[in-house]
């Protein structure tokens, strides 16, 4: 590959498309990784994208597509190789249509998850993905990675809420397939194989996106409960009365709230000391009061034994407390400082059996304290893991590896994943090489040397550089 | 491609998978295409499905895999070419597992649809996906589908019901991501990709499924709108006040029910006369009386003129007879005989415009009703084209392409598909040709000769044979 510095690849940009390239288009929230500098381009519509993307081709220079970049898995930053042109889609911001009639609103990649948010409410309803990092997170990225976080139990995943996209594949040539159509059987799904691709297949410039009707009423909880199968049994109880009205279903540890009341006591917390929690929100029908519903809940749930304590959210602004304690997790666990964190999942019935012998192998390894929370509804655990009381991650040095391994291996003996919502990006080629199956690999190399015979795509990402 | 009937092939299969070729593996539901004779095998695992794959990939010998044969496009019988060696899957009946508590299950390939509802339901779930043939369509036939049905406004077509599958990719290899994770973003979505690729990219031999909750209320009704601009409101006002508990709303045209009558007369119809009536089901949370919610909707939908009147199902034998009258409107139309049926799909708030103005284009060309009618919750119509009153098909035969040329010229230009549920198969290759983006079309070749070098799996469907 070339340099992207080569004056006949700038040259052939559209004019106006390179702009002086900034630290934020090199970092990546988890500082494991730093990009090289380079070229950036900053296309302004999808002709230009096309134009930057034939001439990358023709040159054969590495392109490193860059949403927000708050991704947790360096999918956005290179560090090895030729440098790559950077290329950023903050100037493709619109949300370019609204049909609310229809549920559905057409968005430019660069336009945040947040601006996403609130096109939605402003047209009477919701886009019912959220995020911690949705005031920074592109659209273009939360759709490359797949994103997940609170509402997939009810709505799925991104690639759930997505129906259309419009995208420059790598010989820069543009797909335009931004149907809003909720069926549409010709052909294969390119949509759901681009979503997820984290930038190795082409460049999602815009998507439609699926809205939710915003619920006739709200109930918010966070429920005490005896250990986490009784978790599980009370998330069943709640399907079955509600209908799969159940749309948050998170589990906080007591070691979560313990980090929290450590490095954050200005966050009330409702349940103080509560070993294992539940953030329980349903979204209800009209004709159902909300507090009946959680209290009907409640009732049965603590007569089963499954709830030993509960606050019952009074008003909008108590959810928004609940929400805030979930929300301020990671935060917590930045400032504590993780020697390893795992975003995985499991299947829900091999939850409580994995966070008992999980932590028993762990005590096992040495002094260290386990944050286990998240997604419980969408089986879905962030499981990271700190050093004991008044140590420090430099302890731990040998483990930095290690305990990854020794995770993962547990995990999918089990039938789980070592990526759940966060993807692969470059911080896991080697865990998908060792864990992934090996036909999968196989017929994804097939399909990558396909669609990108160059290889210019964010090449290193998902599939390395092998 | 040799013939499959060649002694070397014969000779590597699997002992005991060659089965007698029945007339059933030859057909398809509207008769235009005949199968041809030739050689069926019937494995009884995945493994001998691998064996024959390898064989026949060894001696290029076509495949053409065959579920429960009620597909609509002729994506499971070849008509020409040298005859292939037909896959059929009746033997890999078995529901492998069930998990209650984490609604999912695990079916073969060849297991009815009918068969694992039922599976559901004994473990107190739901699989909420039907179809008027699921007595005879196979999961496997569903998912290569990618078939859609009646409770897609809730709980999504097929693709959104499967969280994982087992396949034998062209080569023979097997792919074995049969997880029942709600989140695994490992890399690209093969499982998306080959469902809805109609077999032409490996074989489904096995699926995890989805289930859903049985709803702890259900509220049935038939309501009268003044026209389809009104059935859409209505959608937006029940999903409004519901919260997206509106699992049903189908399209019932008044020519569908005057063939109903004129065919099947002993089947009741509850609003006889009606020029537009739609089928509403409620899947409620418990704490909610299903009358009061379905009487609270229809109060507001007549306050605002858009019900005129309807029927609220008394008891569960009512409601199934409201579904009874939906299910037949296909036998109906049958018994009548279409001049041309058109499976489409439009941006909701196109449809009424569409309607009148695709009447009116159809008036113009001839003497000829319209039974326009489906899944207008998904934007979904089955559109069908009848002789005039008195007429015989025979009297339209310039009409036979003339007449969907026009239908989809129609649909695509407003944004819609040519075929929402029904896929392609052989029936609409050269509609995918010239109502398809060709930038999409030229991924779905690449990726096609990535997979399958050789092009032995279902050769002719979808792309062609060109």
């Amino acid at each position: 590959m070339l340099n992207p510095a080569d004056d006949r690849l700038i040259a052939a940009l559209p004019e106006g498309v390179v702009r002086p390239l900034e630290p934020r288009h090199l970092d990546e929230p988890r500082g494991y990784f730093a990009g090289q500098g380079g070229l950036l381009a900053a296309p302004r519509n999808v002709e230009e994208v096309a134009a930057v993307v034939r001439a990358c081709a023709e040159a054969r220079v590495a392109i490193l597509p860059r949403g927000g970049g708050t991704g947790l898995v360096a999918g956005s930053v290179m560090p090895e190789g030729p440098a790559p042109l950077v290329l950023s889609l903050e100037r493709m911001t619109a949300i370019r249509d609204v049909w609310a009639d229809e549920d559905a609103l057409v968005a430019e990649a660069g336009a945040t998850l947040q601006q996403v948010q609130e096109a939605a409410a402003a047209a009477g309803r919701q886009f019912p993905l959220s995020l911690a990092s949705q005031g920074t997170a592109q659209i273009g990225g939360v759709l490359a990675a797949n994103a997940g976080g609170t509402g997939v139990l009810r709505w799925g995943n991104a690639r759930a809420l997505c129906l259309g996209i419009e995208a420059v594949m790598p010989d820069g040539k543009i797909l335009r397939d931004l149907k809003r159509l909720r069926k549409d059987n010709t052909g294969y799904s390119l949509r759901d194989l681009m979503i997820g691709a984290e930038g190795t297949l082409g460049i999602i410039t815009a998507a439609t996106l699926k809205l939710a009707p915003r619920p006739a009423a709200v109930a918010t909880a966070m429920l005490e409960v005896p250990d986490p199968a009784a978790a599980l049994q009370l998330l069943s109880l709640a399907q079955a009365m509600m209908a799969g009205c159940v749309t948050t279903f998170e589990l906080i540890s007591g070691q979560g709230l313990a980090f929290v009341a450590e490095t954050l006591p200005e966050i009330r917390q409702p349940l103080p000391g509560a070993a294992w929690s539940v953030l329980l929100e349903l979204s209800l029908p009209q004709g159902i009061d909300p507090d009946t519903a959680v209290e009907d809940l409640l009732g049965r749930a603590m007569e089963e034994g499954l709830v030993t304590d509960g606050a019952i959210a009074q008003s909008g602004q108590q959810a928004a407390e609940f929400w805030n304690l979930r929300e301020h997790l990671p935060e917590a666990n930045r400032r504590i400082g993780a020697i390893s964190s795992h975003d995985i999942s499991l299947p829900l019935s091999e939850i409580p059996r994995f966070i008992a012998d999980a932590g028993a192998m762990i005590a096992g390894m040495g002094d260290m304290r386990i944050n286990c929370f998240g997604h419980l509804g969408d089986g879905n655990l962030h499981y990271n893991v700190f050093p004991g009381a008044g140590r420090s991650r430099a302890d731990y040095a040998d483990l930095r590896f290690r305990l990854p391994e020794a995770v993962y291996q547990m995990v999918v003996e089990r039938g789980g994943s070592f990526s759940a919502e966060h993807g692969v990006g470059r911080l896991k080629v080697a865990d998908l090489e060792r864990w992934g199956d090996p036909v999968k690999l196989s017929a994804m190399r097939a399909i990558k040397a396909a669609l990108d015979p160059h290889g210019i795509m964010n090449p290193g990402a998902v599939l390395g550089l092998g």
